[in-house]
C-alpha cells in the first residue's frame, strides 16, 4: 500500500490504484514494475533497421567507441541519430495526420457537408486567408473557406518550395533555417525522407541526419500542428478563458458518465452538442440517471474544456483508472495515446470501449467510425449506447472526491486581446515587462507522463524549479 | 581458413575474405560473427515505439500469449504488426524517394536543363503519356515530357483518389484491392499514415494495421518503383538483351578501376558517358593506366549493365571485398545498401570513397553532390580524382581470376517483342505454353543477401529447388 502512495502525488490516483489492486485489475503502473526496459534499447544502442540485426552496441567497459559497430559497420553515432530521427518522423506523422483529418472535415464543413459543423470564427477565417494567400475581397465566407481548405490540404503533399506558415516565424529565425537548408518543402515529404535516409546504408553522418530530423520537426510545428490549431479554431471557435474542473472526481455516480479520450476534437465537439439534446437527456432520465456527464481525457479533454468548459477527468496515466471507478459507462477513443490495456480494464468493469477513427481499431472494442457527413448521428448513437449501459454497472462504484478548479482557454488571440484590448491587441505589455525584469518569464508546461517514473514527476520537478524564489541580484553581486 | 570457405560458394569471395583476414581488415562477414543478433528483437517481440519501453515480450515457457503485454497493454500481435508495418514504410519511402529524384531529374531533362540527359526512348514516352493521361496529339516531345514529369511528381503528394498506375493491374485484382480499401491514394501519404498508425496508442488491431501496410506496399510497387522504371527507360533507353560479365574478376590491374555503387542510375549514366571521353582516357594513360574500367555494384550495377554492358563487380556482401583487392581507385555511392564499413576498408587501402546524393553522407567520405544541371561536370571531376589516385595503390593488388558471362536487359518491352515481334508484341506464346504445361513456370530471383547466412544462401537454395527435376504426374498418381 505504501508502495502505491509513492506512485502519485495525486490522492485520486492513489485511491484508484488501491481499488485496482483490490479488483485484481492490471494497469500501466503495475505493468511498468514487471516489464523492465531493455537496458540497451533504452539508450538507443540497438539497431533494428535491417535483417542483419538487431545489432546491440552497448558501451564497452574499455570505453572504446570505435568498437561499437553494427554488422554493416554503422557507428553508434549513426545508430542513435537514426533512431532519434525515426521518433521525430513518427511524431510529425501523427500530429500531421490529425491535422489532415481536420482539414478534410473543414473542407466538408465549408461546403456544408459536415453534419453539425460550421464556420464559427469568421475573424480568424480572414486572418488565416491572409496567411495562406487566399483572396477575401467581395467573397463569401464559404468561398474563402473552400479555398483555405484546398491550400491547407496542399501543404501536406507539397514537393517544392517552403511551407506557407514558415513566413510567420521571426525573420532572423527564417534566415537561419534557410542557411541550414532545413525549411520544410511539404509535410509528408519530410517524414518520407527521414524514413529513407534512416534506412540501411543510406545517410551515415549523424549531423547530416539531424538536419533532416530538424526539417521534419519544423514540418510538424510550422505545418501540421499549426494548420490543425487554426482550422479547429475557425470551426469550433477560438478559445477564451473558461473555468474548468480537473481530476477523476469530476465523474458522477448518479449520471451517465461518458469519457472522450484521444486527440481529434471533431467527434468530441459533436458529443458535446448531442449531450445537450433534450431527447438524449430524457433517455438518460428514463434509465434512472440524473443526466449525461461528459468528461475529457488527455488532449481531447483540453479541446472540449477550452471551448465548452467540459471537465477533464485526467491525463495519460489515469485513463485506465477512470474505468476502475466502475462509473464510466462508455469511453470513446480516436487516435494516439490510447492504451491497448483499456480493453482488458473495460472487460473487468462494464465500460463500453468505442474506437471512432478509420486509422485506429483496438481488438475487441466496438468500432463506430466518425465521418463528418454523419457525425452528429454517430454522436447520438454513442450516447444512447452509453445510456443503455448505465444500468449494467456491476462493481462497487467508487469515485474519489478529488477535483480541482482551473482556468483554460488562453489562446494566442485571447492573450493578445487581454494585453492590448481590441484595437491595440499585442504581446507588448508582456514583452516589455519581461525585458525590464518585472516578469521573470513565461513557461508552458506541455507534454505527457510516463509509467516509468511517479505520476507527473517530470512536470512537477520542472514546475517546482521554475517557481522557486531566487533573488537574482545575488547571482550578479560580486563575491565579497 | 576452412571456415572462410564455408562463407561463400564463390571462389572470388573466398579468396578476398582470406586476403582481408591477412590484411587485418574487418568486413560484414566477420562482424556478423562477433555481433550476435538480439534474440528478442530478431523475432520482433520488442517494442521501442514509446518512452515507456523498450518492452521485451519473448514467448514464455508456459506459452501464455495473453501474458505478453507492453507497459501500455499492447499485445504481441500489435507489436509485431507495428514493427512489420514500419519496415514496409521504410521500404516504400526508400524506393519512392529514389523515384522522386528520378522524376525531378526527368523534369529538368524535359526542359533541357539536365546536363548529359535527354529523352531517348520516344516510343516509351508516348506509352507513358497514355498511362498518365497526358495528351500527345500535335505536341512536341518536350511538351509531352514536361507534362509527364508534372503528373508523375503529383503521384507522390496526392491526397485523394487512386494512384494512376493502379489501373494497369488486372481488373479482378483492382476489385479485390478496392473491396479491402487498400488502393493507395498517394505515395507519401501511405508512408505517413503507417508512421501515425504504428505510434503508441493508435492502431491496435493487427489485421487493421496489415491493411494499411498493404496499401503502403502497393504505393511502392504501383507507385514509386513503377514510376522510376518508366522514366529511367525514357531518359536512358529501354533495355535490350546485352552480354555482361559478373564478379570481382572484372576489375583490371592495369586500369583505373571505378566502382559505381548504390541505386540511382542518374550519375552512373553520366560516368559511363564521361569514361568514354577521349580527354579522360588520355588523362588515365598519362598516369600509366591502360584506360578506365568502370564497374557496377549492387543495383546501380544492374542499371549500367543492362543499358551499356558495363561489368558488374558483385553484390551487397562483396562491396567491401572489392576494395580489399587493392585495385579500386574510387567508389561512388548514392543511396541505400552502402555499408558504413566501406569507410574503414577504404582507409586500409587507397580507395577514395565518394558520396554523391544530398540524402546521404558518410562520415569521413568525400562528398561530391550530383545535381542534374551540372551532372556531367561532376562525373568528369570524379573520374579525374580516380585517375589521380591510381598511382597511390599501396597494397599488394590481388584480383581473383573469377568472372562469368551472362545476359541482362530483359525488359518488359523486350520480352514482348521477342515473343511476338513488332506488330504482335505479346506475352501470349509464353502464357499459352505455361497453360499447356510445356513451360513449368517463370521465376524472377530478386533481392539481396545477408551476412547472417552464407553468401547468397537463400537465393541458391531457392533456385536449386526451382530447377529440380520433379515428375509432376507422380504427385497426382493415386497411392498403390
Amino acid at each position: 500500500m505504501s508502495d502505491v502512495k509513492l506512485r502519485s502525488v495525486d490522492p485520486a490516483t492513489v485511491e484508484l490504484l488501491e481499488k485496482a489492486e483490490k479488483d485484481n485489475v492490471s494497469t500501466a503502473f503495475f505493468r511498468a514494475d514487471t516489464m523492465k526496459p531493455c537496458p540497451i534499447g533504452v539508450e538507443e544502442s540497438c539497431c533494428k533497421i535491417c535483417a542483419m540485426g538487431p545489432c546491440r552496441m552497448p558501451r564497452s567497459k574499455k570505453g572504446d567507441e570505435k568498437e561499437r559497430r553494427g554488422v554493416c559497420g554503422a557507428t553508434i553515432d549513426t545508430v542513435v541519430a537514426r533512431n532519434f530521427a525515426r521518433k521525430i518522423a513518427a511524431g510529425t506523422a501523427s500530429h500531421s495526420d490529425h491535422a489532415r483529418e481536420v482539414v478534410e472535415t473543414f473542407q466538408k464543413a465549408a461546403r456544408g457537408e459536415a453534419q453539425g459543423f460550421a464556420i464559427k470564427d469568421e475573424v480568424k477565417l480572414l486572418e488565416v486567408a491572409l496567411d495562406l494567400g487566399v483572396p477575401t475581397e467581395g467573397r463569401s465566407v464559404q468561398e474563402i473557406a473552400v479555398d483555405i481548405g484546398e491550400k491547407a490540404l496542399a501543404e501536406f503533399g507539397k514537393q517544392k518550395g517552403e511551407l506557407a506558415y514558415i513566413k510567420k516565424a521571426p525573420l532572423k529565425r527564417q534566415e537561419i533555417w534557410r542557411k541550414l537548408g532545413v525549411v520544410p518543402r511539404g509535410i509528408d515529404r519530410e517524414v518520407v525522407e527521414i524514413m529513407h535516409r534512416t534506412h540501411m546504408g543510406v545517410d551515415q553522418d549523424y549531423k547530416h541526419l539531424m538536419l533532416q530530423a530538424t526539417r521534419c520537426a519544423l514540418a510538424d510545428g510550422w505545418g501540421g500542428s499549426m494548420i490543425s490549431t487554426e482550422l479547429q479554431d475557425i470551426m469550433f471557435g477560438t478559445p477564451v478563458p473558461v473555468l474548468g474542473t480537473f481530476n477523476l472526481g469530476v465523474l458522477k455516480e448518479d449520471q451517465v458518465n461518458v469519457i472522450v479520450h484521444g486527440h481529434e476534437p471533431l467527434l468530441p465537439e459533436l458529443l458535446v452538442t448531442a449531450s445537450r439534446d433534450p431527447e438524449i437527456k430524457k433517455a438518460a432520465e428514463k434509465v434512472g440517471a440524473k443526466g449525461i456527464n461528459l468528461a475529457g481525457m488527455c488532449c481531447s479533454a483540453n479541446e472540449v474544456l477550452m471551448r465548452h468548459g467540459i471537465p477533464c477527468a485526467g491525463n495519460f496515466l489515469q485513463q485506465e483508472l477512470a474505468m476502475v471507478t466502475g462509473a464510466v459507462d462508455l469511453m470513446t477513443v480516436d487516435v494516439q495515446c490510447e492504451m491497448q490495456g483499456l480493453k482488458d480494464v473495460s472487460e473487468c468493469y462494464h465500460t463500453k470501449l468505442i474506437t471512432t477513427s478509420d486509422r485506429a481499431k483496438i481488438e475487441g472494442a466496438v468500432h463506430m467510425e466518425f465521418h463528418p457527413e454523419t457525425g452528429l448521428d454517430t454522436a447520438k448513437k454513442i450516447l444512447r449506447m452509453a445510456i443503455e449501459n448505465y444500468p449494467n454497472r456491476r462493481h462497487t462504484v467508487y469515485i474519489p472526491h478529488h477535483s480541482q478548479d482551473g482556468v483554460a482557454g488562453f489562446s494566442h488571440e485571447t492573450i493578445n486581446y487581454l494585453l492590448g484590448g481590441m484595437f491595440r491587441a499585442s504581446y507588448r505589455p508582456l514583452n516589455d515587462n519581461i525585458i525590464n525584469g518585472r516578469i521573470r518569464g513565461v513557461a508552458g508546461v506541455v507534454g505527457c507522463n510516463n509509467a516509468r517514473t511517479p505520476h507527473d514527476a517530470a512536470h512537477l520537478a520542472m514546475v517546482k524549479e521554475l517557481i522557486k524564489v531566487v533573488r537574482p541580484w545575488r547571482a550578479v553581486r560580486p563575491a565579497s
